[in-house]
C-alpha cells in the first residue's frame, strides 16, 4: 500500500464500463458492466410504469425518502435520496469543505474525478496486489479529512471487514463508504448502512446494480442530519425523477428485500462457478483476485489487451482495468452473470488466450 | 425599475406552487403550478413506457441531444440535456466564473435560489407594475456579468420582445434566458432558441409544461459550444434518466411540435376567456397584468391572502404572489385552465371576493 497524489496521470477516469457495450454492444455477451443483465423483474417494471399516470406532478420523494429510513430503521432526517451514486458523489465534493480528500484505490474513479473538477487536490491511497487488495486503516494519513472507499470495492471484488473500515473514521472527517454493490453479499455482512455510532460516516447506495435499474438515476445517502442538510442545499430542486421514486419505496419493500437476498445468494453460486472456470487457465497465467465477495471478479492475465480484443472479436465483452488506478494493462474486470452465460464466456477465453498463429 | 440588493428578505424563494396542491390538494381544482394538467398524452406515455425495458442499461442521452439540436437547427455541441431547468439554474450558478450577478424580478425565484446556495452576491432589477412589467435594458447595471431574464416571464405572463432582451447582451456577459414557456406562445415569436449571433446567450428550454412531465426531469440548454462544455464538466454522470430522455426526443419530433402549436393557440383561447371574466371583477378591485402572454396570468386584488384562503375552502387553488420579489400580499398567479374549469374558478371567485358576514 502506498499514497501518491493525483496527477493528471494516464488513467481516464471518466472511463466506464457502459463505453465497452455501447455502439456495437447490442451485439457482445456483457461481462464489462456491473449491473444485473436482464431488465428489471416484471412485478417492478409494473410499479414503474404505474408511476408514468402521475408524471404531470412535480416529483414528491417523502414516500420513498420514509420507505428508504425505514428500511434502514433510521429516521428520514438521515436520508437523501439522489439521482444515482453518480450525483451523490458530485453533491460531497461540492458541498464539503475539506482540504485533504483521499481516495482508497483501485476503486469506482468517480469519486475522485467529482472532486477534482470541484477543484479539490486528491491524495491516493493504492491498495497492492500483494496485500489482496485489502485495507490497512494505517496507510491513510492522519490529516486526511475525507476519505473514500467503497465496500465491496469496484473493481477488486473485496469485502473488508466492517469494523476495518470503522478505524478510519476520525473526529473531524468525514468518511465515505460507497455500499453500491453491498446488497449483492448475503446477509450484507460488513454492511455500515444503519450505523449512527462511527462519527462522520456517509453511506451511499444504490439502487441501479441489483435492480436492472441505471438507467433510472437512483440511489441514496446515509448520513448524520447535519450532513444530510448540507447536500440536500446543493441539489437541484426535484432531483428525483418520479418514476425514479416509485422504483426506491418498491425496492426497500420486505418482498423486493427477500428477492434481493435471493439474488445475492445465487450471485455466490454463479461467482464460484467462474471462479472455478478461471483457475483451470491458471497454467496460461491467469490469475483471480479472491476472496471475491461481489457481482464481478479481478482477473489478472497476461497481454490482457490483446485478450480482450480477441473477445470482443468472439462476441463477449469484459471491462478493461488499467483506467483504475493501481492497476495496469494486464488487468480485467468480469461481471458474474448465469452460468449458461459464463461457460460460453469460459469457452471464448480459451481461444482468446491461445491466438491462431 | 429599481435596483436592489438580495438580503435575506421576506422573500421565501424556495416557495413553489406544487406546495399549494400537495397535501389535501387531490380535493382542490389545480390552478397553481404552470404544468399542463392533465397527464402527458397517451402516445407521449406509450413512448416513455416502451424505455422501461431498457432500463438495466445506462442512459445514452446522444439521440435526444441530435433530436433537440436538430429541431433548434443547431449543432449538438450547442446543446445540454439536464434533469429540468432546475438542474441548469445549478450548474449555471456552480460552473461560471462571476462576480456581479443580477436577476430581472418579479420572475421565477429558483435562478436566484440556485445563485445564493453557490455562494453568490446577488442584485435585484425590479420591474414595476406602473411600467407593465416590461423590460427597460437601461436599468440593468452595465457591470453585470450575469443576467437572468424569463421570457414570457413567470409569474407577470409578459413577453419581452426579443430584440429588447438581446440588448442586454454584452462581451463579457452571460445572458441567461429563461424561456420554460415559449413554447406556449403561438409561434414562439419573441424567441432567441436557436440564435448563434447575441454573445454569451444562454437558453434555458423546459419540456415539463407544455407536456405534463414535471416528474420526469428533463430540459435543455442551448448556448455557445464553450459554455455548454463547461456546464457538461458541473453534471454528474447519466443526469438524465433513460425514461426522460425517451420523452425528449419523443417532445422535439414533428408530430409533437405540431401539437404543441395548436396547443398554444387553444392556450391563448383559454387566457382570453380568463381575462375577460376576471374584468368583471374589476369594480371590486380585480386588475390583471395586460397583455398575458404565458400559461397563466398574474391578478392584483384586494385582500388577496384572505381571497386565496376562502378559495381553498371553495376547492381551488391559485398560487400566492408575495414569494416572488417585488410582488406583495394584493398578488396572485393563475394558470389558464380549460374554460369549464375556468368557468368553476370564475364562479368561486365571485364567492370568495364577497365573503359572507
Amino acid at each position: 500500500m502506498r499514497t501518491e497524489a493525483a496527477g493528471g496521470s494516464g488513467h481516464d477516469l471518466r472511463h466506464h464500463g457502459d463505453a465497452e457495450v455501447r455502439d456495437d454492444g447490442a451485439a457482445l455477451v456483457d461481462l464489462a458492466v456491473n449491473v444485473r443483465a436482464d431488465t428489471p423483474p416484471p412485478w417492478l417494471r409494473e410499479e414503474i410504469a404505474g408511476s408514468l399516470s402521475s408524471l404531470a406532478a412535480y416529483p414528491d420523494g417523502r414516500a420513498a425518502r420514509a420507505a428508504v429510513a425505514a428500511r434502514h430503521g433510521l429516521p428520514v432526517e438521515r436520508v437523501l435520496l439522489t439521482a444515482g451514486a453518480a450525483e451523490a458523489f458530485v453533491l460531497l465534493a461540492r458541498a464539503l469543505k475539506v482540504r485533504r480528500p483521499v481516495v482508497v484505490h483501485p476503486q469506482f474513479t468517480e469519486p475522485e474525478a467529482a472532486l477534482r473538477d470541484a477543484g479539490h487536490t486528491v491524495d491516493r491511497v493504492l491498495l497492492r496486489e500483494r496485500d489482496g487488495f485489502r485495507l490497512d486503516p494505517a496507510a491513510v494519513p492522519e490529516e486526511a479529512d475525507l476519505v473514500v472507499i467503497g465496500n465491496p470495492t469496484n473493481p477488486t471484488s473485496v469485502l473488508h471487514p466492517a469494523e476495518t473500515v470503522v478505524r478510519l473514521a476520525r473526529p473531524g472527517r468525514t468518511l465515505v463508504v460507497d455500499e453500491a454493490f453491498m446488497d449483492a453479499v448475503p446477509g450484507e455482512r460488513e454492511a455500515l448502512a444503519g450505523r449512527t455510532d462511527v462519527p462522520g460516516l456517509v453511506v451511499l447506495r444504490s439502487l441501479t446494480k441489483t435492480w436492472g435499474l441505471a438507467g433510472l438515476r437512483i440511489g441514496y445517502v446515509l448520513a448524520a442530519p447535519e450532513m444530510i442538510a448540507e447536500l440536500e442545499r446543493a441539489q437541484p430542486l426535484w432531483p428525483v425523477s418520479t418514476p425514479a421514486l416509485a422504483a426506491a419505496e418498491a425496492c426497500v419493500a420486505p418482498r423486493a428485500l427477500a428477492e434481493a437476498g435471493h439474488a445475492a445468494h445465487r450471485i455466490a453460486g454463479d461467482r464460484a462457478h467462474l471462479v472455478a472456470g478461471l483457475a483451470a487457465f491458471a497454467a496460461r497465467g491467469v490469475r483471480v483476485v479472491e476472496p471475491a465477495e461481489g457481482p464481478f471478479v479481478l482477473v489478472r492475465m497476461p497481454g490482457a489487451a490483446g485478450v480482450r480484443r480477441r473477445l470482443r472479436e468472439l462476441g463477449h465483452a469484459v471491462r478493461r482495468g488499467d483506467t483504475f488506478p493501481g492497476l495496469g494493462q494486464e488487468w480485467v474486470r468480469v461481471a458474474v452473470r448465469d452460468r449458461v452465460t459464463v461457460n460460453g464466456f469460459l469457452r471464448a477465453l480459451s481461444a482468446a488466450l491461445d491466438p491462431p498463429g
